[in-house]
């Protein structure tokens, strides 16, 4: 018998997905996730997601090679949110920081810039 | 000239918030604010979020006792995400767990349990 947690999709067939670093414990960014992104993650465990606005399964870092080794996978309490806990290669996020909550809501800049996006992206 | 980050609300005027231990750095829990929660989280230093299942504004804590705290809030590079930085009172998880993310998606127990929901709840 398994107690995995049952997961509960949205109407769109997805799930928001945090993504923490598991040294630091900064986190890193959100995205979503269909069942099939969680399956490839689980058996790769290379940090999969499915993107909304391409409407296509997404491996993280696939392009820019910056790519997240996910360690564990967690769950909460009512099924429809993951963490995904990850060592981070290079940076999370596309404009060159380690983490996309780089900025407070005041406007403040807080985050750290570790790659050149105009290397890593065409 | 404020360069406060534009936010992107989705179509139920929502986005996405984590909120996380500003000291441990473990994730607590996701909910959701529209712009009013974000306003008076903003105004009185407590999370509020907006509950979708209530379809109302809720400030976190208010019935069990277990409110948080906002050190800082953070935007993502796309501005549809926030991240609460928050002292918690006691446990974030209705279930009585310090965070909702407990089990693994393996079904493995791995967060703490730190009061008894039925003393907090009705």
């Amino acid at each position: 018998m398994s107690d995995a947690p049952d997961l509960e999709f949205d109407d769109r067939g997805l799930l928001p997905v945090i993504a923490q670093d598991a040294d630091t414990g900064d986190v890193l960014m959100l995205a979503y996730a269909n069942r099939e992104a969680i399956e490839r993650t689980r058996e790769t465990d290379r940090a999969h997601y499915y993107s909304r606005s391409r409407q296509q399964l997404w491996e993280k870092g696939a392009t820019s090679g910056h790519t997240q080794a996910v360690r564990e996978i967690r769950v909460d309490c009512d099924g429809d949110t993951l963490l995904y806990l990850v060592d981070q290669e290079g940076g999370a996020c596309h404009t060159g920081h380690r983490t996309c909550f780089y900025r407070t809501i005041e406007g403040e800049h807080v985050g750290e810039e570790v790659f050149d996006p105009d290397d890593a992206y065409e």
